[in-house]
């Protein structure tokens, strides 16, 4: 059976940061399931879903142990579609690990068998997140060196 | 190959939260190595080191998934010597977060393949601490609900 | 003269962690003023105002030593108005802490003799916001477990 | 029935922040019971126990609300002994928050019912500890400001 | 050479903690910039942008070591403009701590010699965020004494 | 009159870190001292302190602008007889944040002239505490590369 950890995030824009969490994840498990959460009913975001879909794809091109999909619905039943046993989180900082503890302990409780797997942002990466790219990106700043693919 | 995770600690004395973690981790990995730290030149533990490796030892009588040894040296080369690719820590709250992170970085930094995985500990055991319990024992409390075994 | 609480919030749900905290209020208070703050000029709640009201309501009915009430002031002026010499908060986490820390003083400076206590949401509680609890339903998940009366 | 508050602590020395926290716990119950920690077997205080308890005492001369006394035992128990509901701490900051929070859990454990109301201190008494004063102290600098009485 | 920090902020409104950490900056360099945050394009401000600067230009009339401006670009960028070699942030809590973390990491990426000084605010003041004083003043309550000029 | 900054630690052992905040604090004023604080009585550094001064200086050799010394008095005296009207302290983490917010106020409570810059350790950098390059020297490990100097 394999092994499956979904690694769920808005990815507004996926990150370098965040390809250093799947990668990590590949050594712990068979299968990544890259998914992007979006709802189509809110425009709330700033790089288009489609897009961002399409540029997370672009990286894991060939790699079959690495899905790329979009959902919109609580995390845990897409882990029960799936069948993935794990969720992965990368925590950059203290105010990270508050949120996910809470996020998690409802993942457990919707969900007894899904263990979320928490990896620690490699601190040369912390710093970048995606809310800071996108300000940079809005003022027309270059973001190249965050992302793991071209705009 | 067998996954083998190391969950090292002081364990003076091991708690039900340890528990938590190890039976989580055998989710996750094939082996957990339960790895006591202890330098026999310093006498700073509260429950001997042999009486707790004994007691640890007495929770996973008959499961060969869980081995249980003592250990003095950098938890990176202990990782070497059992060719364990994972470390597992559970993290409690955002004090633990941050001591975490830099102990995760460092054995990152001596052993480039050894990933550490975090589990937040379930929110019913987050407060039972080896400290708080050693302070209750020594004032003749009953610690025995926060311990998965006898004392 | 009797010792009055207010115990603000959105409740937006109201939930069994909240419900927690009138419980231990009432050990240490006469009275518990369940303050619901609510400006009807926005709509921003995810439940019902009036809705959620009676929600609450129906969980202290027969309690003469609750009241449920709905405003949409200053929590200091509210407290001048009922008479009430505390205020009453769950912390839950370290985020919380730093917010209720600066409106706590900013109540103090306003009304000079009203205190804020303090309680620490139980453990087992402390995970279950508000706003995860709407993303749940949101969703068309479970939540009656994390509720003290029905929706 | 008096509302009887235990405010531990090792007071190593008692300081303004400490008198803060009690006179505004007087304004929530009855009696407080201000209960310095000292195991007489370890010798690691830094000002005399006898000789903080006395000072501590000509604080609170001729005020009947407020007990001064030394205690070796668990909290929860002497909470039992002296009748008292609750325990009362102040936080200052987030560290503060995470300890207590551990010791408040398991007060409650030991002793269903016993509850830790926590004050947040007063912004401009929250830099001073009893840990900074001792350093001060130690290299001969005034300290006068921080104690509410002469040492 | 002069030695310039920009305070970057969106001050709405500006306080007397704002105030206070530019009058302590001027001990360090020649002079200081408040920079005041502003896109004409989004009507998201409580007070008007053009009455806010006005209101705190009038507190350092007569003052040229101080410079008020309006800006909308990056702040990396806006400091090579203004041959500015530092910004300066005022930390409240560890909230503020890591957001201004991953925003001075970003500045020094954005421009290698622009150096973040930061400043802990003075503990008196340290509760009064603009946030806060926005809700005060939206329900008519007085914050004449948070402001360092009259509204 | 020379801008002059007090860089205080115990430095056991300074560390790349630490070498980072000296030459960004350089940029700010125009001496910088490193003052290793040691109290010849008590035995507690792991590095001697005669051996760390020496190494230290051998960093700075040829460097006029920064001075090394060794004391064993308040910072805030030290400050007054050195006619430094600034600390200067790196910050890792809110851990650090907290701790230094305190002595912070302190030092300006002490010598109300004397201001603490904080600059944030770059994050590459901010995982090497002295702490734990301690330990894994103890233990025979590789320190190198954390260190500016050889051992």
């Amino acid at each position: 059976m394999n092994r499956i950890a979904i690694f769920p995030g808005s990815f507004d824009p996926f990150t370098r940061g965040h390809e250093d969490i799947v990668n990590r994840t590949l050594n712990i498990v068979d299968i990544v399931i890259v998914a992007m959460g979006h709802n189509p009913e809110k425009n709330t975001r700033y790089f288009e879903a489609d897009y961002m879909l399409e540029r997370i794809r672009s990286v894991y091109t060939g790699n079959d142990r690495v899905e790329v999909i979009e959902y919109n619905e609580l995390t845990a039943s897409l882990a029960e579609k799936y069948k993935a046993q794990y969720l992965v989180r990368g925590l950059r900082n203290t105010t990270d690990f508050e949120y996910e503890n809470s996020i998690s302990q409802l993942n457990r409780y919707l969900n007894k068998d899904l263990e979320t797997i928490f990896l620690i942002t490699s601190p040369e990466l912390a710093p970048i997140s995606s809310s800071i790219i996108r300000e940079v990106h809005k003022y027309g700043g270059e973001v190249m060196d965050f992302l793991p693919y071209e705009l």
